[in-house]
């Protein structure tokens, strides 16, 4: 889609420095920008390669206004203004609504006159799908599931019976959502399987990555709340609750019960233990693993970053043997206080 | 499913106090209990909900029994006592038998009159499916692959060719059986493949989570050995052994060839590294990597609880140098050793 | 398939030794040798069972020549020989050329009369397949999609709008290619979704395996050069570079545009933070962190090693007074020195 750049400046509430009526058609890197095109400047390593943009505008934030070779959109926060102007310029394709021959629907199913179904989807009994939702090729819906309205499964999505989604959801392929939980009483060395009777519910504006599962409760629900986001190959185990608006990155593990508070941030890879609380606003650095309910938001860490093998090696064997190290070096000390 | 506290009671060996006539229809939480409800308490800090609870029963071990405000069903193990009641108050719905229309059948497979398949599954050539199984929406079956009787494929999972299933197992979706082991050749610089030649038996009883895979064996089998649990996004590498009655956490990485003993528990995000031996009975905590054999049951660990960045970062810098500080250390035991 | 000796030395460049007119049917292990098989020896810790094989042949490397009891392969690389013979002895079965009927197919796709596309698939519109390739059932490929000669989706596949996929690849079931980068713009403390609008290209000769995602790039592409060998439940981030025939290992994760080197190797559960360069020929060991550029080739660790649990715990609790004990030792030193 091609618009002037006053016209996005208008519609994404920034201001504007320069030709309002050059037309814009897509976004570009700075460094690889072209005629039609606008870039933006958020990361200040990228402040280089201003002055020579080959692009035909820029969207920055006022104190680098006065380098901008192009005309600007002006912002407080150029990266929000670039992913408006980005999804104006290149809209999510909508597909058609009505359902695909090939899909097979249940009985007793509420589906939205304005829903898309792809090809190949199964959509089990009682499900409601509201108006808007596309539901895109292979996906698997079961029994007793709502979606709200706008929400978007990509492809090969799999909501087990009774799973609720909110409005304008994103959930890409291989996501899963209410399998069972990892539910076992120990019976005299066997594991005994407990049913998994809960459900998982997830807000509005929810984003669920690739190949992320989140288990149904065992009791009660879990619970993910409005705008979390959430990256690929995430497990979140049964009955987690995740507070609004937090972001967790690829590879993390959360485990039963925990809560995770609003406004967090957990870096890739990070694990929680369950049964825990997060303070509102935490962020958890990388590889990083909670292990006790975090009751003041900050910024914590427990990750290693990596080193020359032989280094590395050589402070390992001095660590195994750390314990003795803190002995004798009390044991030094008091020799010393004796002496003196 | 409404059954009276009495016929729980005689259905799972547990101990009636109180009114054996008391109608239970569902399991509910301490806390939220409510009439019809069943509790449990096994976990002891959900104690202080007991004397208020509003549930009818409450399922407990002996000596709790006193403090009971409602009736009571006792048991040494009221966990599982628990899992029992309530697996017969919410039994899983179990399908119709019969083929689903759109599933695509092969040649030459033997299904059980008392097997469901659902909609839009591939079942390939030559599959043996035993009596009482139920295959969910939207699962792949390779040709030749075998699944003992009443096992459950939740929905979309795929098991690759020639992979045999125990009976009463569970898999959830997005779990793949079977697929190729990693294994590579180097040859010059590029990386030539290894047929994987091998298949995957899982025995009885074993679950498998969302999202986990289990890789076929390069020329021996990867094996899954009876009552195995295994939890959502987990790698099972070729060639494999897991014990019995072993329960693996989210999230863990298996290596090549490792053999893990009967009644181990790896926690969440443990790696295990491959060509080693683990005994039975092991306990590994969360996210730590079992780099040698283990030899003697035990709780081994290597993980890292977080802290406050500032302060590990702190911790971090100082370990850097460990090595520095332990010749320093030894330097300044000398120098005192000359001194006297 | 079955093949005299001297054909399988004609036919993967080894040195016969022995009868040249031996059949052997299959490849098999050393210790469970038999006749019409043919075994390898690449560890010195399989070599006790060289004398007593009882298979019909060994590859092995010239320096076991003299040790072996049988006819043999001799190669300088035991292994690689191995791979060629395995993909001699078991091809892979090469699927009858067609298009299910119960797939369905979009418009405008040119798909080569040498291609077999599989029970249940969905190709959406515009999708070029070349020659050769074979697509396993329930494989959804998305629109606009480009695949090369020969290569491989197992089952189950996901590939996103635009992706393309070189020759000879294989991709194992639960892979999704292609799906949203985690791209999020913070404003007022809501995410809004920055659209992605790059793609992914794979090179020729990549291996992609089960459940493991690749995400598409925000502006650029997320790139996988030649030969690239990934495992399972992997996960790379947006406009990932990955330099030719490195070799990823399970449960790793690559932030976003990191630009791994080419010939590197990558352990399991190894995180890499983004927007760093890793050097060719870079080793990375397991369950490290990645948090810089390396700019020199080696190998790299930060991985911790699992020891008893109450061993670890005195460890742990000495690690969070490192900083205290590293001031008290320089506090000894300090009054040492002013002794003397």
């Amino acid at each position: 889609m091609a618009l002037t750049l006053g016209e996005l400046a208008e519609r994404t509430g920034a201001q504007l420095q320069g030709d309002a009526s050059v037309v814009i058609d897509a976004v570009c890197t700075l460094q690889d920008g072209r005629a039609g095109g606008i870039s933006f400047l958020a990361n200040p390593r990228y402040r280089k390669y201003l002055t020579d943009t080959r692009a035909s505008a820029v969207i920055l934030a006022p104190e680098h206004r006065v380098e901008c070779p192009v005309s600007a959109l002006v912002s407080a926060n150029p990266y929000a203004t670039y992913a408006r102007v980005a999804a104006l310029l290149s809209p999510e394709p909508v597909p058609e609504p009505g359902v695909h021959p090939s899909a097979v629907i249940g009985a007793d199913c509420h589906i939205d006159a304005g829903v898309s179904i792809g090809p190949l989807c199964v959509i089990e009994d009682g499900v409601d799908i509201a108006h808007g939702v596309a539901i895109g090729p292979g996906c698997i819906i079961g029994r007793g599931v709502r979606i709200g309205e706008d929400t978007r499964l990509v492809a090969n999505v799999t909501l087990c019976h009774d799973v609720q989604l909110g409005a304008r959801c994103v959930l890409h392929p291989g996501a899963v959502i209410g399998s069972d939980g990892f539910g076992l009483a120990n019976e005299a060395g066997h594991w005994l399987k407990v049913p998994q009777l809960g459900s998982v519910r997830i807000g509005n504006d929810v984003e669920v990555g690739a190949n992320t599962s989140i288990d149904r409760g065992a009791l009660e629900d879990t619970v993910i709340s409005d705008g979390v986001k959430l990256d690929n190959q995430i497990q979140v185990a049964h009955n987690v609750q995740i507070g609004a608006h937090t972001a967790v990155a690829g590879c993390v593990g959360i485990s039963g019960s925990a809560k995770i508070g609003a406004h967090c941030m957990l870096a890739g890879g990070v694990g929680v233990v369950g049964h825990l609380e997060i303070a509102d606003g935490t962020v958890v650095t990388g590889m990083s693993m909670v292990t006790k309910s975090i009751t003041e938001r900050g910024v914590y860490s427990s990750g290693l970053a990596a080193l020359p093998s032989d280094q590395w090696n050589k402070i390992t064997a001095r660590l195994k043997r750390l314990d003795e190290m803190a002995r004798r070096l009390r044991a030094l000390e008091r020799r010393l206080d004796d002496e003196e």
